[in-house]
């Protein structure tokens, strides 16, 4: 069987990251692709224990917090990703490694290389085959989070100065990374968006965008 | 003002280290020495929050497991232990990293890289002056710790096996570094074990045994 494909959604509060990932594991089950929705911090029993500390907790050290967030990953990959995609499923996550780059170093100050020492020990070299970064104005996206009417978190609840950094970082990431990632302007209305991923998929994996 | 000493407590399950950690504490305070004394998994506010998780929840990858635990340990350095040493206190520790080589490695079969890099993130060089190693057969010390009458936690409903190993992990730490380390018969009664931790201090550390 051959294995599944891994793909991503990235971006800072309010681009509609669950929406179009629900959207395109939704399509992709109806082009016959067998498919795996999930999320992080959480995704498995395990991890999703780690996202309530992370989420409601009270703070933690930057590097602790990357620590715990790829704890909640390693949780994650080792229990439902890597087993999903063996079993030839298709895998779409709401949020995976880029957001701890974005949030824990651009935003909080952790060191890139720290980043990269846990990322090596937690992934052993997974990484996403597409990672589509929904990119939105920080104040944008606070309204619209804010909007939904559920409780901030912890990050939603940061300065406007943390989600400017954030949405640079995962700019920064997507430059570096263009054969990986692809940045789409989450301001435009949802169906803009997603025909928009579409087309990512058919110019990176392969999938006709006129399915 | 000097900076403090880092003295660690280690071993097994019911070799009385938090007993001895308590005695050694009112000991050093007796002495005029400013002690802290705290344990782990927890120590901080927030490294309580993952001991609970830990110890409680439903078990981990190892690999996360180390993650977690070395998160723990890094808000507990962070925040209680590298402010209390720069004060100038002494602090006495029931359990370090020591146990995450010893438990996850030893034990769950975590390799030694993994533990050396995550180590070297989160403390960035601490480590203890002086550990003091309570060594007791794993039948022996785990009916101590169910003559304590509390609910045993996930580490002391594992099987012979893995205690055995921590065992012969705590052992070979000891053995490869003799400079750091002293093995003591836990087997013995409290007071004998107490008066071989003076004499390591007085070989180790330089206070008197005999004060």
């Amino acid at each position: 069987m051959a294995p599944g494909r891994f793909i991503t959604f990235e971006g800072g509060e309010g681009g509609g990251k669950s929406t179009q990932a629900r959207r395109l594991a939704a399509w992709l089950s109806a082009q016959g692709v067998p498919v795996l929705l999930t999320r992080e911090p959480g995704g498995s029993a395990g991890a999703e224990a780690i996202r309530a500390l992370l989420l409601e907790g009270q703070g933690f050290d930057p590097v602790a917090e990357a620590m715990l967030m790829f704890a909640a990953r390693r949780e994650h990959v080792v229990a439902t990703i890597r087993p999903a995609l063996a079993a030839g499923m298709w895998v779409v996550c709401d949020r995976f490694a880029d957001s701890t780059r974005a949030y824990q170093c651009h935003g909080q100050g952790v060191p890139g290389e720290v980043y990269r020492r846990l990322a090596d020990l937690a992934l052993e070299g997974l990484s996403p085959d597409l990672t589509l970064i929904l990119d939105i104005p920080p104040e944008a996206g606070m309204a619209r989070a804010a909007a939904r009417g559920v409780a901030a978190d912890r990050y939603e609840r940061l300065d406007a100065g943390f989600h400017a950094r954030v949405r640079a970082g995962f700019l920064a990431i997507a430059a570096a990374e263009p054969a990986r990632c692809v940045v789409l302007d989450a301001a435009h209305p949802a169906d803009t968006v997603f025909a928009g991923i579409r087309q990512a998929f058919a110019a990176k994996i392969g999938l006709d965008a006129s399915i």
